[in-house]
C-alpha cells in the first residue's frame, strides 16, 4: 500500500503570511484565523484562497461485534446496536444532530451504510451501495475483518472521495456513527501508539464507571489478542478496527492525495486518519482538526497528527458535528485574507 | 445609579434543558451548545428560543492621552494615536476586520465616533453624533474625563442600544476601536478587582517588553493617583476609564435591561462590563464571552463576571471581531433545540 500525497504550495502560504502582515490591523492580531488563511492558501496553492462554498459531511454508519452486551466483557455502549440502523434513517430524515449543524453552514451530508448489522431494505440503494459487510467482528474476541474487506473498505471510503470531490467538493468532513465506535477508536490509538488501555479508554457516549471498565477490558483484550500483529494498516484495521474505520481513513486519504482539505471531527475520525498516517506522513497537512472531543483517545491521536482542534466545546456526539461547527471559521479566514484592506492605504 | 435588570426565565430554561435530553443523540453530547441553547430559551423566555437572525456590532471609537508617546511613560501602543481616525473611516468603507467577519455571518457594524481626537468632517453625521470629547484624558497624570462626561458617555451607550434594540436587533456586539484601550482595560480591571498592574498588563497590540513595562509604569500611576477614589462605575470611568469604556458599559447594561442577549468580545469591552457588574450583578446573565483574548486582563474579568470564552483562537484585535465568531455557534444552538428529531421517535 503506497500513497502519493503531494505538499501544500509553500510559495502561496508565504504569500499569504506576507499579505496578512500587511492588512489594516497589528501584526498577528487575527492569530489562529492567520495561520487558516495561509493554511488554505498553500491547500489551494493560490493567494488569495478560494472560498469555501462547497462543503461536503460524508457519515460513515456501522456496527461493532464489541458493542454486544452479550460479549464477554458486556455492554461497553450506553446505547444497544440497533440504534445504528434507526440512526441511518434520522440522517436521511434531515433531523440528527450533523444535518441540522450542516444545514446552518449549508453543508451537505450523505450518510453510507458501510458496515450496519442490518439490511436497510427501505432506504435509497445509494446509501448501501458500499456495504462491506454486516457488523463488524467483535475485536476482543476474533478480528473485525475477514481477509480482503479492509482493502475494500480503504478502497470504498477513496471512492466516495472522489465522487465528492468530483462533484465540486472544497472541504471533505468524515463523520461515524455507530454503536461502540469509541471503544474501536480507542483500540485503534492504542495500537498504533503503544499506549495502555487505561490511558486511552474514555466514558464515550455516556457510560459509568462500571462501563468504563468494561470498555478498558475489552480494549486490553483486544490489545492482547493481536500482539504485534497489528504492523500495518491494513492488518491494524482487520484485527481492531471496523469497516467504518477502513472507509474513513480511505476518504481523508484520497482527500489528501487530491489536495482537498479536510476537517476531521472526533475520536474516530482521528483514530482512522492516525492508522494510516505512518504510511502517508504528508497526508495531516491536508487535514485541520474540528474540535477537541472529551474521548481521551482523541487527544493522543491528535497530538501525534500534529493537529490543534478549532473548537473545545464538550462535544461528543460524533457524526461530523463538531467538525461541521468549525466551517464558519475557516470561511472567516479566507474572507479576512480576501477582503481586508491594506495598513498601507491608511488615509 | 441604579439598573433593573431582569431575571432570565428559568422555566424556559429548565423547558430547554428536559427537550435536550430527549433529542436523538447521547444525552448532554452536544456539550457547551446545549448549554447556549438552554441560555438562549431562558433569555427569550421562550422554548424553543427564536432565531438570531438580526445582530449588530456597535463599534465604540476614542483616543486616550495615555497613548501618548511625549507622555511621561513614554508609548504604551505599538500604534500612534492618529491611527484610530483612520479606522473609523476603514470601518465605513467596510475593509477593517470586524466589518469582514461580520459579513461571514449577515451581521451589521455600526462605527461611533465617541471620543476620537479629530474632528471627522467627512464622515456621516450620525458617526459623531454621539461624541463626548476629542480624547479621553491622560489616566497616568490627570482624570480621564470632566466631571458628568462619564454619565454622558454611559447615556449615549443605552441610547444607542436603545435605538439597536428598537430597530430588531436579536445580540449585540460591542465593538471597540482605539490606540491606548488595552492599557485602559488592564487599569479598569486593576482597579475594580484589586490586582497589581504587573498582573494585569499585556502586550496588546503587540508591543516589546520595553513597551510592556512603559504600560505597567503607566497602569501603577494611574492607580496611585486615583487611590481609593474609583469607588463607584461613574467615578472608576471618570478617574480611570474613557468615554469609550462609559459608552460600553451602558450598551451592555441597557441590552440586560431590555433582555437582549450580548456577546461580550475582547478585554475593552470584558473590563467596561465589570466595571458597572457590581451595581448590577444579574447582568452577566445576559451576557456570554465570545472568545479570550490574549491580554491577561480580560481573563481577570470574565472570571470575576463568571464568564466561560467560546472560542480561543488567539485573537488580539478587538473590534468585536471575535464576538462575532461565536456567532456561528450560538444559531447552531437555537437550529440544535428546534430542528433535532427526538430519541423517542426512533424506528
Amino acid at each position: 500500500m503506497r500513497f502519493d500525497i503531494p505538499l501544500p504550495d509553500d510559495t502561496a502560504r508565504l504569500e499569504a503570511l506576507a499579505h496578512l502582515d500587511g492588512l489594516v490591523k497589528p501584526v498577528g492580531s487575527l492569530g489562529r484565523v492567520e495561520e487558516l488563511a495561509a493554511w488554505l492558501a498553500a491547500a489551494h496553492g493560490s493567494m488569495p484562497p478560494r472560498p469555501l462554498d462547497d462543503v461536503r459531511v460524508v457519515v460513515f454508519a456501522g456496527d461493532h461485534g464489541v458493542s454486544d452486551p452479550a460479549g464477554p466483557h458486556g455492554a461497553v455502549s450506553a446505547y444497544p446496536r440497533e440504534v445504528t440502523a434507526s440512526m441511518v434513517r434520522v440522517f436521511l430524515a434531515g433531523t440528527s444532530g450533523v444535518t441540522v449543524l450542516a444545514r446552518q453552514v449549508g453543508a451537505r451530508v450523505r450518510v453510507l451504510d458501510i458496515a450496519v448489522d442490518g439490511e436497510l431494505a427501505d432506504v435509497p440503494a445509494e446509501v448501501t451501495a458500499h456495504k462491506i459487510r454486516r457488523g463488524s467482528g467483535s475485536i476482543d474476541v476474533t478480528d473485525a475483518l475477514a481477509p480482503g474487506e479492509a482493502e475494500r473498505a480503504l478502497a470504498a471510503g477513496m471512492a466516495v472521495a472522489d465522487a465528492e470531490i468530483d462533484a465540486g467538493a472544497d472541504l471533505l468532513i468524515p463523520g461515524d456513527m455507530g454503536i461502540g465506535n469509541s471503544t474501536v477508536a480507542a483500540t485503534l490509538v492504542a495500537a498504533v501508539l503503544g499506549l495502555p488501555a487505561e490511558d486511552v479508554v474514555g466514558t464515550g457516549t455516556g457510560v459509568n464507571e462500571a462501563g468504563r471498565a468494561r470498555k478498558v477490558a475489552a480494549v486490553r483484550a483486544a490489545l492482547a489478542r493481536t500482539a504485534d500483529r497489528a504492523s500495518d494498516p491494513l492488518s491494524t484495521f482487520t484485527a481492531l478496527g471496523s469497516a467504518c474505520a477502513a472507509a474513513t481513513a480511505g476518504f481523508v486519504l484520497r482527500a489528501a492525495e487530491r489536495r482537498t482539505p479536510v476537517l476531521l471531527d472526533g475520536v474516530f475520525s482521528c483514530a482512522a486518519a492516525l492508522v494510516c498516517a505512518e504510511l502517508a506522513p504528508e497526508a495531516p497537512r491536508w487535514w485541520l482538526a474540528g474540535h477537541r472531543s472529551t474521548e481521551p483517545s482523541q487527544a493522543f491521536a491528535l497530538k501525534a497528527l500534529g493537529l490543534t482542534p478549532l473548537l473545545d466545546l464538550g462535544l461528543r456526539l460524533g457524526e461530523g458535528s463538531g467538525a461541521v461547527q468549525a466551517v464558519p471559521l475557516l470561511r472567516s479566514a479566507q474572507a479576512v485574507i480576501s477582503e481586508m484592506g491594506l495598513l498601507a492605504d491608511l488615509a
